[in-house]
């Protein structure tokens, strides 16, 4: 039994409070709004982002960061990515060295390129920084249903540590020292996404999806290969299958977005529609600039950015795709001959 | 231009004629059934296996199998894998040195456990043999919709010449020399699927389907590559791709198979119900037997087994999964200490 904090009630944050909980640890969740605080404790329940989940009362609610931090082993970061630098400049006053800190966000920040695990050790150089990720919608965490994820650390120590805390029979957690890999795994699938969505609003079907998903995680995979992470790490919870979710699910907004950018919605039109961030219009502008910089070809994230920025029609995109010289599927293997 | 035989005229060869027509080469199509090929002949649609697809006039059906090889530079394989042996024994006597025979159904020999490429080569010495597989529905190859596959071959030139004969707009050919690797993903996804079967049978969400398709693929990499296959086929689109394909899609009977058994159906109830060839289960056994053949351990198929043969229920076979020690996602990543 550990003593921990969930920093940001959303849908994530909320869920995983109530995991927990349920293990047996002390916890108590911040968030920086009046109301959802109030809402939280009046009701026990996330009305608007995890309606229908019953919170226990033993959870403490409260809006003061100091009181949330203070004597925590753990403390989960479930703010959204565009929140994570301003939210660890306000923690770092009050982390003491050996605080664990687990960023459960994704993303990738645009104008630096660093991943959020970056962003935390920056500002609050005191904590161990761990993450945690893969397929987990919230929705299906609150009620119960079987699933799986992955604690990351350098330390193998912080890493098992996360394990236990959350780890349960319905909630299997495995261990990676490879936080890189699954920080671009987790950022990058929403713009993969989006291209399955788009492939879901042109009408195809399950042979494209399938190919655009698969040749996705290929491209991210060299790039995070190239950028010092593992290929297995891609192939994993936290990449193929984070992927998979990500794609097929009715949850997801990035593929509402693709979709509706596939019925002929420009990216404009599409954001308004679907009223919520959709991280992977800001992950796209990231993904190309990292194969720039690290000059690794990304087929399917250009013709997104260009579906995205330029207006070019999603047909045309995928056509083009299609279209490409023809090649080996990876170019590493030999031949007999 | 190339001259074409399909031998076997399923959905799949069907589907797979019509491509090989559109792309201006000459096409016939073998069956051993008489009714089939005359009800081809006549209605120029395959009114059971893919029905709604017109066929063109001039492409020729047989039942004379020695009219169908002789001359021809590429023979497609398309009977189903229990048939495969003994249909390549009854071409042998017309294959003539330099023909090339691509194998598109896939499979595992129970007895012996060879491949069907395995199984070509043994009994067909004079064909060059390749493969031809990835995430394709023939229901919706058939209406155009966009798709890609892989031909594998050892030797370079074969692979491209299969690319060369099937490759169009709307139906992308990658070409690999790991035919082992491609045939190893094709046959036993099809386990994989039932247990995603039976988490949807369970009335599990989308997390827990992931967490089973990404574990899955882990476990039939490991296996393959013990085997000499290589890492990056099974992260490719004969592996995960047609993996997530028949995991997630309506068109898959192993899936539906599945579905049955986690709502309480044993084995053969569910095959009865299904009322077709139920790969997976066949491949179950055959997957099991080279896990421990070659020392690899596979916790999915072998409860997959159990479920399969010894009436465990599907519920207490996932529980297990999810309870087994707790891990590391990779072992042989490296920790910081």
């Amino acid at each position: 039994m550990a003593k921990t904090a969930v920093i940001g009630a959303g849908s994530w944050g909320t869920a995983l409070s109530l995991v927990l909980h349920t293990n047996g640890n002390d916890v108590t969740v911040w968030s920086i709004v009046e109301q959802e605080v109030q809402m939280l404790r009046e009701k026990h329940e996330h009305v608007d982002k995890l309606p229908g989940v019953k919170l226990p009362e033993d959870i403490t609610f409260t809006t003061d960061l100091k009181e949330a931090i203070e004597g925590k082993d753990y403390l989960i970061l479930a703010v959204p990515s565009v929140f994570t630098r301003s939210t660890a400049k306000s923690m770092a006053p009050f982390v003491k060295k050996g605080q664990v800190i687990v960023c459960v966000a994704k993303g990738i920040e645009e104008n630096t390129l660093m991943t959020l695990s970056d962003i935390v050790e920056q500002e609050i150089p005191a904590a161990d920084v761990a993450v945690m990720c893969g397929p987990s919608h919230a929705e299906e965490v609150g009620i119960g249903l079987p699933t799986t994820v992955v604690a990351g650390a350098r330390k193998k120590s912080v890493a098992e540590g996360v394990q236990d805390i959350f780890m349960n029979e319905v909630f299997r957690v495995y261990t990676s020292p490879d936080v890189l890999g699954m920080e671009l795994g987790g950022s990058l699938k929403n713009v993969i996404a989006l291209a399955a969505g788009m492939a879901d609003g042109l009408g195809y079907g399950d042979n494209t999806k399938a190919a655009l998903i698969t040749r996705g995680i290929s491209e991210i995979s060299r790039l995070a290969i190239k950028m010092g992470a593992n290929a297995e790490t891609l192939s994993g919870l936290t990449g193929i299958g984070d992927l998979i979710v990500t794609c097929e699910s009715k949850h997801s907004r990035n593929r509402k977005a693709g979709m509706l950018m596939g019925q002929g919605y420009t990216m404009k039109q599409a954001m308004d529609e679907v009223k919520m961030v959709v991280e992977g219009v800001y992950s796209a502008k990231a993904a190309i600039a990292l194969a720039r910089k690290y000059e690794v070809a990304m087929p399917i994230i250009e013709e997104i950015n260009h579906v995205l920025f330029d207006d070019k029609p999603a047909k045309d995109a995928v056509r083009e795709l299609m279209l490409r010289d023809r090649r080996e599927e990876h170019s590493s293997l030999e031949w007999e001959e």
